[in-house]
């Protein structure tokens, strides 16, 4: 069953494979209307990630659509830093060090990749709770991105400023607009209100936004159908510990409210993420068509393919996973996944009795409550549908 | 569709759950053959689930049924002791304190309840790896069975007996039979070898049995159907960590090579076995046949009934859940679970790159290898039949 939605919000983090989901939905104008995208923390910071977008937009010639800053941090802490690995697999910009948007995309008060040597990489950080991508600065997972933050120890605080306005950059990095950090919550609530189940609120970063939304406006969650790239039920982890998926790890609270919201739930995660490889002649067919998208989203999957292998070459020896580009096909097209419907949590902690923080498992009691909301896990996907659906979009889209 | 099975062959840590799937088993004679059992270490101690199994088959009068003696620890300990779990879930005779089998089923050396008060509660224990219910002796999570051990730290060192044989007691506690240690194994390859798939091996506890057979004779791994209680893959776990399995943290390296063997295997794990909860009025139904297997197995219930509702009130106020009796009915008829197949491991380290040591997920080398073997992994369950059909044929087996 294909299914024609009206409205698609994002929620994005827009790091290396939200580019291409974002580049895929523009791909997809004759099924659905990308009415709105919300840039948030997670693969980079908020507001690298509002520039990344821009610059994406711009490039595929829909400047018409509107970006939103959404949440700066996770709920559970009062700033945010990309962390090593993000760089790893998004590179310094985010965008497979294309720098699409300009060095002006990293954000305010960071360094460039210029300025990562030498001993002067401090930087101002918010007073309070910083994570550091999922993970409390000093904890031993915690490694800003090298390039854009200074190691660990470097930071020194500063009182974080009481506006509730910050900066985002557009793209090309010389104009600033100011943007209100609530903008991206409110348009969020307000679509749903709206449109209700008629528009999909796409999630290809942390479920920050989304938890933000609901927890602002608690009708909203009746109403909302979420797809979200995120989280792991079969297959291991793929942050440090094996065991949390990356999403998820940076704002397991979020998550967990989110879960059990009553929202009208698909979550897309490495069990079928990791079904889903881009290879190396896919791209290749992109930059064939000699446009500089055809170039730009070879380069960004070329980036991607080289930093996965790297990671593990038994795993992705194939390719790239697709992660957000199935979720954004899957918002498009439920029949593309087969899912498994249970309560599901995010654990918060780790230890006895708690599991372990970031993981994502069936709630217990939902077994024995049948009225608690069940989320649709994708355990199956037409891996080989998808892949030749997405080469060839994609491949329209550089046109 | 009810499969109709010509024999099955069960591998048993006889404790509650088992003695109620032992019994079950013996119920369904026009449906099954039970043709052996294999005791071995896990909710007890080897002699004690030999003991267990040879009183329980003596109480519903099959004394014909051949008992063997299967694995005394771990694949990767040189000795076992059970633990305080194990007697809290199972009692100190792991029979829920009936004593059916007599205080002679505790292990050689062993106390008995009126032995564990006082200082003086050392006993030998081996020389080398000693696993405590799958922890090292001296882990945090590592804590003796009171009344039938002393605690951690209380331990005399002795030799390791050089013999193979080790000493096994028989039904009352009086009589003892020599046993070799390797009786239960070569039981269990002649079987697969004889009769292939048109045996069941049924497994209720760890899988260090199947995995001892099937490593002394690979031969048989092709040709082994087996369904195991053990693991979960969308529900946490049910031991310390809220990860690992019971069955499985006794010997993860034992269940990970047999998830790999290529043997058709279903895994009746948390997943399922949560969702079966077996009630006291249930258990007052078979005290009322009035006949002494009638109060057995009610005794068998209410205990762990009472010791399901104290450790979690949320997720047991329906009952005991039925881990092992819902194993032995799969065994008998599939259709009872919808499995999901995927390949299988079981983590055997903690940490970094590594899981959860116990923890039973997805092996990731399988999504990109489609010939790596797949285990089914039962996820739902036909909960109200099950438990209707055991409830009944268990007041008939008390008669």
């Amino acid at each position: 069953m294909v299914q024609c939605l009206d409205r698609i919000i994002a929620s994005m983090d827009t790091g290396v494979d939200d580019a291409l989901a974002l580049a895929y939905l523009l791909g997809s104008a004759d099924e659905c209307e990308l009415s709105g995208v919300i840039a948030s923390y997670g693969n980079v910071d908020a507001n690298t990630a509002y520039a990344n977008t821009r610059a994406v937009l711009d490039l595929f010639g829909r400047s018409d659509i509107p970006v939103f800053l959404g949440s700066e941090h996770p709920s559970w802490a009062d700033a945010f830093i990309p962390d090593a690995g993000c760089a790893q697999f998004h590179g310094d910009d985010g965008l497979g060090n294309t720098w699409l948007a300009g060095s002006g995309a990293l954000a305010d008060g960071a360094g460039v990749p210029g300025d990562m040597s030498g001993d002067d990489m401090s930087v101002d950080v918010p007073d309070g709770v910083v994570s550091v991508g999922g993970y409390l600065v000093g904890d031993a997972h915690a490694h800003p991105a090298l390039g854009s933050y200074p190691r660990v120890g470097r930071f020194r605080s500063v009182d974080r400023p009481q506006s509730a306005t910050s900066t985002a950059l557009v793209s090309g990095g010389t104009r600033r607009c100011s943007v209100d950090a609530a903008d991206g919550i409110e348009y969020l609530i307000e679509q749903v209100r709206e449109f209700g189940r008629n528009v999909t609120v796409l999630s290809t970063g942390p479920l920050t936004d989304v938890d933000a939304a609901i927890t602002r406006a608690p009708d909203i969650a009746s109403k909302l159908r979420l797809v979200m790239m995120g989280g792991t039920l079969t297959q291991p982890g793929n942050c440090w510990d094996a065991v949390a998926e990356t999403n998820i790890i940076q704002d397991p609270e979020a998550a967990n409210r989110v879960f059990h919201s009553g929202a009208d739930i698909t979550m897309v995660g490495l069990d079928v993420t990791h079904q889903c490889l881009l290879t190396r002649s896919a791209a290749d067919r992109w930059r064939a068509t000699g446009t500089k998208r055809g170039r730009f989203l070879a380069d960004l999957a070329d980036f991607s393919i080289k930093a996965n292998l790297e990671a593990d070459t038994a795993l992705f020896s194939g390719g790239m996973p697709l992660h957000d580009p199935l979720a954004a096909a899957v918002a498009l097209d439920s029949s593309l996944v087969d899912c498994f419907d249970l309560a599901l949590r995010a654990e918060t902690n780790t230890g006895d009795f708690n599991g372990v923080r970031g993981r994502t498992t069936g709630d217990p009691v939902g077994l024995v409550n049948h009225s608690m909301p069940h989320v649709h896990v994708a355990l199956g996907v037409d891996s080989g549908r998808f892949l030749d659906e997405f080469a060839e979009r994609m491949a329209e889209v550089c046109r």
